[in-house]
């Protein structure tokens, strides 16, 4: 059975990993008889955001703590990963991530990678194991990796043409869609990069991991 | 288009809604053409656990302020519910809503289930319109609901033995499998009274809104 790391930032989608994404991919990984192990940052996050008000809030939350709560107490720091243990690696979105796991919301394209993730998905890379990723999070993997075709959704302005910046290349998609580079084994799916509902998100999620679970 | 009045209280398992089955009852409702509406109690959780060590942590957190993130915002206090407004109603389990919208983990059989929790099932109820419920969630209908029949999944001890003192009446189940009350329109299933996966949440949580949208 194959078994891969998933890396998550937080919960909820204003200051954490995107709780729908995160769901829906560990359901598909489960449905395509994959083995998951979830990691996190054992760090605080960026900010703590009130998600009926939008306001950020004067609290300091731990991302791995909060993303416990997602998988029922699952998880491993991220330091603790090893890239021999796992045959590919998957990474939901959320706004959040883009300020806890990457600092692309905050600094564009000068944007920083916390070193235990950017040191994961080079690892995995470099190993020539698949990894997946939904939303924002493919502008991490362009930010990191070298010359990968991603999407980020329909809209050819904002992060789609800041990740040509960057040297990767995009793709466009609706929803459900998934754009696979399988020369990098690199596959991404838009899901709330676009206008969605949770019936899109979960046929995203599902497509993508049959996909990746090919490449394992 | 039908729609459904959701109850949540808080985000995560230990100390509010689990969070998988109510992305997934979500997605099934989506899936089936039903919309729904999120609602919690605008009031504070009965305590803060972290989900890594299960510790109780010095913290206080709202059930609508946290619940809101499984839901990307779209919530509103349950004071505002109208019966008159929705088809019918669904709650998902999670060990933290048996503290929070009702107190039977503290209580046992002298729990007490908050008023506005209490006025939404029966409002509804009254109507005769269908209720669904999951995982611990059932122990709450049977508690406010007279001479109903629920799931709590395969084990006769604990809850589903205290229930039938309530006046409520058991049927066993397993994985995915839905107890369903047709002549009070009730429908539940078990979730993680069982141990599961979460392909057994999601076939759980599709298969209660299939027999609870045809009762729509």
């Amino acid at each position: 059975m194959k078994k891969v790391a998933v890396i998550l930032g937080g919960c909820g989608t204003r200051d954490g990993s995107e709780i729908n994404e995160t769901v829906t991919l560990l359901l598909a990984l489960d449905q395509h008889g994959v083995k998951y192990q979830c990691f996190a940052p054992n760090k605080n996050q960026y900010q703590v955001i009130n998600h009926v008000t939008g306001e950020v809030v004067n609290e300091e939350r731990n991302m791995m703590v909060e993303a416990a709560r997602i998988v029922r107490g699952e998880i491993l720091p991220l330091t603790e990963f090893n890239v021999n243990d796992y045959d590919g690696l998957a990474i939901p979105g959320g706004a959040g991530i883009a300020n806890n796991l990457f600092t692309y919301f905050i600094d564009g394209m000068k944007m920083t990678v916390l070193p235990e993730v950017k040191d994961a998905i080079i690892a995995v890379n470099q190993q020539n194991k698949p990894i997946a990723a939904m939303c924002i999070a493919p502008v991490l993997l362009a930010n990191v990796l070298n010359d990968i075709t991603i999407t980020l959704g329909s809209d050819e302005c904002g992060p789609a043409k800041d990740i040509l910046e960057m040297g990767a290349h995009h793709q466009a998609t609706k929803n459900g869609e998934v754009t696979s580079d399988l020369k990098n084994k690199i596959f991404t799916t838009p899901c709330f990069m676009l206008d969605a509902t949770l019936k899109d998100i979960y046929a995203g999620a599902y497509n993508m991991v049959e996909a990746f679970a090919e490449a394992l």
